[in-house]
């Protein structure tokens, strides 16, 4: 172990608690001006980690960095994140970076995380808000053996590890949000985006991005963001590990994956159903250049929604935004419809 | 015009007929080294001129060579090949290429094209043999606003084009392989490579990949490309000026990419059902890890194949390796199926 490590180490044992350089120097036999140098180089990795004198050094509770390292400490999974994890202070957009690693044979599981996103991407060419602090933005490559016509499934899988790994680490009444938002009381907790290459016999690569509003507060952020948007502290009142969280979801992911590269899809979509609890209501849905109002009959293995129109006919969407009827206004709700 | 340009220009109208130096020095008033600098330039640009002493210059009535000049000298078309064209003696695959372009930016109508490919691709990761010197290698940029799923109707639509183009130039009895070959008496002339790069919602870009057979010989080729392989030349004894071909596809892949664009696929694909003449048919298709035996029922506008088994079940395949019944051995041929 490093000495850096070894004093990562010691600071975490002391989470929480002042601890003197001089105590710090006599445990690890490392001269004071070392000690020095290496807080400066973890800092710079993005643990908080206060200094004073004559108190020493102090790692915040709230400390909360994405590494390498602390991704793969415990992390629970064969291939997801394992040998493959490129964390960044900042970039333009993880999917963009994934995308030019897959191009160049990055292999399945490789993950891309930032701090920040300049251009984070969402769907239809929309920005998704992403500043530093409180965010995840990752991008994973898989490769499945799939035609094309089946990777929309990808983006319901996802939606649905996304939920659990939710659940399972906080009280949360969320709702999937057909086709790949996940939302608490009507507000963007977080968001999926699903990119492919590909030919017409096989895909090449996916690389589905996640964003999501872990310990985000948006106080100087922009009005509509602040209106649309939340997170799980806003929610809970509770941080929530960054680490944690992704470990979770990487292991839960590879779970699924499997299941889903066994043609045992069905159980997760079932799964899905219960999550987005949209199946029988009425919507409206607006498509580019038009808008579907109707009751859900369903949204079949291939993620396409199946609206009943006022007049009994089934229309197949492939995609849209969805706005629940107790939202759309009267006035744009056909009577019957 | 600069004097290159008059140069080629004087040996075109003087086209297989030898032309003296000093004849060209008078007419065009250039010194002589200037002409013996310009005709090297020529030549490395692929023209087939012969030189000698006393007899001049004589530029071949097969000079063939693709340069953007040629192609855009006489094309008839508003963007595709209007303003990109990326000629190249060789590269590793023109897909290749044009992905890194597409994924850079380039707009629609770019072309991509090479004398020679290292690594050219087919389907399943499958070579496509590209020598120099008869072939033409080249790939499309098209940004349509759709999505992915119906990206195989781009396929189906390139394979009429290209049948329609080769039709409008020779005499050849041909026939579209679905998915995606022309077959001439069972060989081999032509293949499609269409790749995508897309999100769940849109369509990014296509590359639509074209390797086509021309005036190739394949006297000095593997044994399974003599024998699958066919090419215009062999076919015709013709000669077809590779450069008329690729003005005349890319004005009817405009034609066609408009009625698309507008939705009016219906004729298009009723087309492709008359040059495929595969409907009604007993085939066997080769899926990874499947085969199906039975008469192809239709191909829908998705360019899915509907195929009714023996037992009278229909199975929708997506893609895989066409077989006619008449190829398949009696042995593989249930009874009545």
């Amino acid at each position: 172990m490093s000495t850096k490590d070894q004093l990562l180490l010691y600071l975490k044992e002391n989470q929480g608690n002042w601890v003197s350089g001089e105590l710090i120097s006599n445990n690890l036999s490392v001269s004071r001006s070392a000690i020095w140098k290496h807080i400066h180089k973890l800092k710079e990795e993005g643990y908080t980690i206060e200094s004073a004198p004559k108190k020493g050094y102090f790692l915040s509770k709230a400390s909360d960095p994405i590494t390498a390292d602390e991704i793969r400490e415990g992390l629970c999974t064969k291939v997801f994140g394992r040998k493959n994890i490129i964390c960044l202070k900042e970039t333009d957009s993880t999917n963009t970076r994934a995308k030019e690693l897959a191009a160049q044979g990055a292999p399945e599981g490789t993950l891309v995380i930032a701090e920040k996103q300049t251009k984070g991407r969402g769907r239809r060419g929309r920005n998704w808000f992403s500043p530093p602090g409180g965010g995840i933005y990752f991008s994973l490559i898989l490769r499945p053996a799939m035609p094309p016509g089946e990777t929309p499934r990808i983006t319901l899988m996802t939606a649905v590890v996304l939920a659990e790994t939710l659940i399972s680490l906080v009280k949360l009444n969320l709702r999937i949000k057909w086709p790949n938002d996940i939302l608490v009381n009507r507000k963007k907790l977080a968001g999926i985006l699903t990119e492919i290459s590909a030919d017409m016999d096989a895909v090449n690569y996916i690389i589905v991005g996640l964003g999501l509003n872990v310990n985000n507060l948006f106080e100087n952020s922009p009005q509509d963001i602040k209106k649309n948007a939340t997170s799980i502290l806003i929610e809970t009142g509770n941080r929530v590990p960054r680490i944690k969280f992704i470990q979770n979801y990487l292991k839960l992911y590879e779970q699924y994956y499997d299941m889903f590269k066994k043609n045992d899809f069905e159980p997760i979509m079932n799964r899905w159903r219960e999550l987005a609890d949209i199946i029988g209501k009425q919507i409206r849905v607006d498509v580019i250049g038009k808008t579907h109002i109707g009751e859900v009959m369903d949204v079949d293995n291939d993620g396409v929604l199946i609206l009943k129109d006022d007049q009994g006919r089934l229309q197949r969407i492939f995609s849209g935004d969805v706005t629940l009827a107790r939202q759309v206004s009267a006035r744009s709700l056909k009577k019957g419809g």
